[in-house]
């Protein structure tokens, strides 16, 4: 390992490894177009981006160059999510891997970063929210064509997501001071044995935690949170480690119903940086 | 993906992903020591080597380079061999990846090639036979140390390589034109389905082809000449498609004997890089 931009590559490798992480493509599992390789081609992928990021190149244009990176490889979006969190993580690790400098790399940002952000649209099909009505506009979906509404109205990347938040996890980790992924980080540290293991606890974890937005955005409410509530009940008695076979019922289940909590994989492999960067894990 | 050392970086991925490839770790087994993750972290690790490879540095300074990144990992030695295959691959596809200009590039080597690759040894443990009696200032297992003699008897890669050929099916590819490499590539491109599929099948027709120099080097030739044998029975009738309960069987009983043919594995990791350079194979 030599620097931060090399653990974020791994830190996306060990998330996609981590099983079970029942809806997720795991090491065990693939989905039916979603496969384990797409994700070894989109870490692969993203590597120039981050190394961006880790030399100091403004967040908005890393994040781009680790999507557009990502997205050649043929199975899809596979980690916009998480290199959105890794990006200003990654930035922030060149001075100091805390919530605090985090903060300021959130707050540092401009309206050049913020077009970044929706030209990272144009290269990888996003599930997200409609946006609220007076915010049409802004609908990251419409990619690059949004940025004259973005450059009117003046906002920073930080302001973006901002408006993001209600409907996104891995938006709000940007307004909390990357408070989920400090946490992620603090309980893969906290387990032992091999970190593959450790990431599918700590998934199980996060995803009894809050409805995943991933969840809530393509089958509502209700179902996000059904699916929190049965993960609540397998992580209170620690079932990856102590009931296996019943983690993987659950994660048979998801798949058939096509079920997918992407946004808290995402905020896996953000932990799995931090944890990394800290050296409170080590592979 | 961008360039050669992206697609390198990737091969060393898909190996190890490719499963199942009996008495290796592969995406559904580690070994006791030796673990998934460990060649995760190998593969980010040997990326600034493959990069100086990319970039036109000596093949002996990129292949160093590679393997100390590759052995910042806690489980040991996990791609080395691949490491000694992918650097020169990579250095030909920088103008055209041929075997003719595999040989160029293999015949260009220096003495600081031959320097490198001895210090190359000092980052990690690898098995390999004992040298001929007349060559034993020149065993790669004394590192650095060994440098003296392979300067005064001004010794290019290629010649230390040449040196190791009976016993190391690695170092014979570099000496045919990355032969095997390049039959390994067009079986990948010849089958069908997901690539971490093809690569266990093509993982057994070289295992089935000649027997593994790393299990002779271990367990000696009647054991490789058995493995060789059964490998052959298998690969026969497809048995990756065909019956994969008897390649898992056959995989259980390598691992319960300690057997790793890793040689194959290596060649496997070549193979998969000529393919993802030429684009017979895509993710």
């Amino acid at each position: 390992m030599n620097g931060p931009a090399d653990r974020a590559q791994l830190a996306l490798l060990l998330e996609v490894a981590g099983t079970p992480k029942p809806g997720n493509v795991d090491r065990e599992r693939d989905l039916s177009a979603l496969r384990f390789e797409h994700f070894l081609a989109g870490a692969v992928g993203s590597r120039t981006g981050l190394d961006m990021a880790e030399a100091g190149d403004p967040v908005g244009a890393a994040f781009e160059r680790s999507v557009a990176g990502m997205a050649t490889q043929e199975g899809g979006n596979t980690q916009f999510g998480s290199l959105l969190l890794l990006v200003p993580l990654v930035s922030a690790a060149a001075a100091e891997l805390t919530p605090e400098r985090c903060d300021d790399v959130v707050s540092e940002t401009t309206v050049a970063d913020a077009e970044a952000f929706y030209r990272a649209f144009d290269h990888v099909s996003v599930a997200v929210d409609d946006p609220p009505a007076d915010a049409a506009a802004l609908d990251v979906r419409r990619g690059s064509d949004a940025i004259p509404a973005v450059r009117e109205r003046g906002l920073d990347l930080q302001s973006v997501l901002e408006l993001g938040v209600p409907g996104d996890d891995v938006a709000r980790e940007w307004v909390t001071g990357f408070e989920r992924s400090f946490a992620a980080a603090d309980r893969l540290g906290d387990r032992s044995g091999p970190v593959v293991d450790r990431t599918a606890a700590v998934y199980l974890s996060l995803l009894a935690e809050r409805p995943d937005t991933l969840v809530v955005t393509r089958h509502g409410e209700s179902v996000a949170a059904d699916v929190r509530e049965r993960a609540s009940t397998l992580a209170e008695r620690d079932a990856v480690v102590t009931d296996r076979p019943a983690v993987t019922t659950f994660a048979d289940d998801l798949v058939a119903e096509g079920i997918n909590p992407g946004t808290t994989a995402d905020l896996v492999a953000a932990g799995l940086f931090i944890a990394l960067e800290r050296g409170t894990i080590s592979v």
